[in-house]
């Protein structure tokens, strides 16, 4: 291809109120361009990068044995009315709604489930068709509250998604591994930095979910990861392990005068307790009522936790009238002592609190706390604890208990559930089994968020001058550099062609620009080798291959020849096939 | 793949209330599922042949030198408000719209000449960037009145489009002619029975426009085409050849009784006369005001001319009360005499009546026509006539002026335009010519209806047992037949692997059915080569191959046995590859 046909042209300078790196650089290699908020344009460069990304995933399906279907984007409201989710979108507010002339509505293609499920119903009879694995790449829509990050969260994107049908939980457990591996396969193939780990099943439903997270600072969802033995959780999800509290001589109860002292943080300073000494209270809302929740002082929350312990779908902090209705105190002087026990409202104890000894809290009286309080002899000891607070680093792993937690930040470039009957039941989606009894399908589903991984290859893979895309999905192998176009253009527009029928993805930049500039514009490109076309090529037919890479090169072919210059070498034509073909590994 | 794992499965009944035999037998076939009025699920079949087909049409596309892009399937009201094409939209009812979370509006990409220029404005800025042709396949959707025949008339279909952007009318006109030529070559690549013809452009805009339309007799557009010269039209842009009439002595007006009747029909069995040698007239209401045309008795009027002379949207017949109005007499009666140059009625004549003598007309009176009526004599000859009646066959082609004009019916499967500055003017996209000042982009657009293809082959390829995909868009080259399950489906998955490994796309029917079964199967899925191991094969490693198609095939490898069978031969394994390459011209 000849770089001259490629447009946006690249940008020299980067692209105001734009945050993440890979945002930018995608924007000034002009792979995309927005005509909205969170509606962008795939240039010719960026869909390449796309499509090599769904090639990949395409080979990597097929060889698991699930099928290739296209379903429509249109979704009939009937379908989602079955499983129950019309109206949960609509309240959420997340999903594209339509008329069409008859006045019957439409969601635009959130995810597919209902379709897909609808599909199977009609057309899975019996415990012989099964396990299928059916699954499809196209657009689907979400009407973000905040589009942003470029292809991150944008409202039109494109999703691998695919459907399985199993008979028994122990079919869908299987289907769930060869998918784990699949995606394992998919996103090494395609060179992204990413780890596996233990999800929220969220709105989608179901028990057993794993998501795969692209690994970049950018990343807005926190990982928790151990570094001994690989457990890795979202935040949201991950659970840690607490040892027992070290025995302690019970002391006596101290009611303390705290004026006006209320935070975890002031409460340190004023009585010089560490965070871990005391138990914070919170009085929450939830779908309406109050709940309370008691915690470790240095942990917080984990609203999600809470959600799916409550099945509750609207969390948010009281009132404070409503903490002075419940505690008979302004908001900062919760606890339990007085409380707990005592009073209608739900109370729950995060697990971090359990065992803990002469403790600080608040006592739910105006300008005053508790010290030295303990379970059992102040209040009540609860018979049940639950794991309701947010995971950090510096905790132990609750699987191999014995390392500190890390934590990563992450983009989700993956999801996997195991659904199992949540959306058969209701939308009676029944298999004849092999006792000759109807059954509800047992289901799982698996997502790869396509367009967002070309960016989230962005986050990783750069530097200064631009992206640097793995071999794998860049969009081009080659870009042939003729040095002076008054002088070279057609060498290398030979040399260009040679390559082409050799086998290679080649562009040549073709443009009339200085060397320096062609420099800077293959180094916003990417493209993983620059082949120049110069001076030494009419005199002894010698070309420089240069890789963009500056850092991650096996050094016995190229070398580093300035400081800022890229790795390269000097080679004669006829090596040129054996070299490329030895630094791509094909 | 493994016929097994493909939904749905063949069906042996005809689907009930489907008319056309393409969409009939897509459906049996498995290839194609409605899920809703107008939305179709592609199964894995459908997919694999429509997949082909993209893939035809992306190499000719970029050998055309056209660079491919994706572009937002929302699209944006504002910049529809810029084109002005928002509220035509709106008012044709055809697109779907949507409103997001903040209330803006989109319509689902009907077609995308409003985003591309914008994306053309924004980063085409000189003569030197043009020409540049911007093409995708990309997801459109059209709120039909009435959908029907599957995949023709679909509310959600695949579309490839293209735009270009030339700097004079010269270049677009060179562009244009590329996109003749490739288009051409895809269509003919794919094995489309096609004709090229002059178009109507509609509601795109601007001059010149042909399409490319797929024979069928379940076509819906009627094309009128000579055999002598090739050339060709839609009915409602054919243009015909009106010899001059023969020297006729002129007759005596006679105002003749003609009691109840009206009709060309009713007034040729009245009076004898042939309807060639009457003029009939029609009152209409064009965007609210009445015109009247006249035209020779035995055409009918094109309303598609009528509106691109008169820059009119909405044309009908007049009621009752303003033909009485306009001619003074009740419908039926109405003629030039008395009325053509005495009213303020707008009043044109189709070219079919230039110079004819002694004809008949209404007498603009109850129950009274005239007969012998002439121009200039009875009433005043007009300066100009127009071309505003409906092609026929039999009428003369307006090309060559020799041969009588045929007619086809035929489906749209590609449409190019010349649109000129009929976008980049309102939406102020310009760029800097080579003397240094602003000009208006010259655009073409380019569209193929992709899915619309897969459909389009089913109609025309086809015999009572099933689709007969041509080798180039096939979903599998070769389906592999075990006779007998239990004694040869070992064999036949190692021919199958053979095969593949052969670099040919293979299906095996490994399902626990008798060959009867799955001959009847593998015509319905309409592969064309079966390869069938059986007894021959354990007995002496012969196979049997049959070709799916009866009547199109060379008959020097393949011989009929029986009636009703398939051409077929028996070969050895070692001869399969050579055979194959041969019959599928690799």
């Amino acid at each position: 291809m000849k770089y001259s046909t490629i447009y946006p042209k690249t940008k020299k300078e980067d692209p105001k109120s734009i945050s993440s790196p890979g945002t930018k650089l995608l924007i000034r290699g002009g792979f995309i361009e927005q005509i909205s908020s969170g509606l962008w344009v795939m240039s010719t460069l960026g869909l390449l990068v796309r499509k090599n990304i769904e090639k990949i995933i395409r080979k990597e399906m097929n060889t698991s044995g699930a099928v290739e279907f296209e379903f429509p984007i249109l979704q009939p409201k009937e379908l989602w009315e079955e499983s129950g989710r019309w109206s949960k979108y609509i309240e959420a507010g997340i999903a594209f709604k339509l008329k069409d002339r008859k006045n019957l509505e439409y969601f635009l293609a959130p995810t597919a489930e209902e379709v897909v499920t609808n599909f199977a119903k009609k057309n899975l009879r019996s415990y012989r068709d099964l396990p299928l694995n059916i699954w499809q790449i196209n657009t689907k829509f979400r009407d973000e509250i905040r589009p942003r990050q470029g292809l991150i969260r944008s409202r039109e994107f494109l999703m691998k998604d695919a459907y399985s049908f199993n008979e028994s939980e122990e079919s869908l457990s299987n289907t769930y591994s060869i998918m784990e591996k699949t995606y394992n396969n998919i996103f090494k193939k395609i060179g992204l930095n990413f780890i596996k780990v233990d999800a929220d099943s969220g709105s989608i439903g179901g028990n057993n979910s794993s998501e795969f997270m692209g690994l970049t600072d950018v990343g807005e969802d926190t990982l928790i990861y151990c570094p001994k033995c690989n457990y890795g959780a979202n935040q949201e999800k991950a659970t840690v392990y607490f040892p027992e509290y070290p025995e302690e001589e019970l002391c006596n109860l101290i009611e303390l005068e705290t004026p006006n002292i209320k935070t975890v943080e002031e409460l340190c300073n004023f009585t010089k307790l560490p965070a871990n000494k005391m138990i914070k209270t919170i009085i929450l809302e939830v779908d309406g009522y109050p709940v309370i929740v008691s915690l470790r002082g240095d942990l917080e929350i984990s609203e999600i936790k809470l959600a799916n312990l409550l099945g509750a779908t609207n969390i948010k902090n009281a009132t404070p009238e409503i903490v002075e209705k419940v505690t008979k105190a302004p908001v900062g002087f919760a606890g339990p002592v007085g409380l707990y026990n005592k009073t209608d409202v739900k109370y729950f104890f995060d697990i971090s609190a359990k065992g803990i000894k002469n403790f600080l809290c608040g006592g739910n009286k105006k300008d005053y706390h508790y010290i030295n309080v303990n379970f059992g002899r102040d209040f009540l000891e609860p018979e049940t604890f639950y794991d309701l607070s947010k995971a950090v680093t510096g905790e132990i792993c609750s699987n191999c208990k014995e390392e500190k937690l890390n934590s990563f930040q992450g983009i989700e470039v993956g999801h996997i559930f195991q659904l199992g009957q949540v959306y058969s039941k209701p939308m009676n989606a029944k298999f004849i089994d092999n006792t000759g009894n109807e059954e509800f399908f047992y289901m799982g589903c698996y997502g790869i968020g396509v367009s967002r991984i070309v960016q989230t290859i962005a986050e990783q893979y750069y530097d200064k001058n631009g992206v640097i895309w793995p071999v794998s999905i860049a969009p081009f192998e080659i870009i042939v550099l003729p040095a002076n176009n008054k002088y070279h253009l057609e060498d290398s527009f030979e040399i260009y062609k040679n390559l082409i029928s050799l086998g290679f993805k080649v562009i040549i930049d073709d443009t009339d620009t200085r060397i320096g500039e062609k420099f800077a514009n293959a180094e916003l490109l990417g493209i993983p080798v620059q082949v120049v076309v110069g001076k030494s090529w009419q005199e002894n037919k010698s070309l420089e291959i240069r890789w963009r890479n500056r850092t991650c090169f096996a050094q016995n072919i190229f070398s580093i020849e300035k400081e800022n210059s890229l790795p390269s070498c000097k080679i004669e034509f006829y090596q040129l096939k054996d070299i490329l073909e030895k630094i791509f590994a094909k």
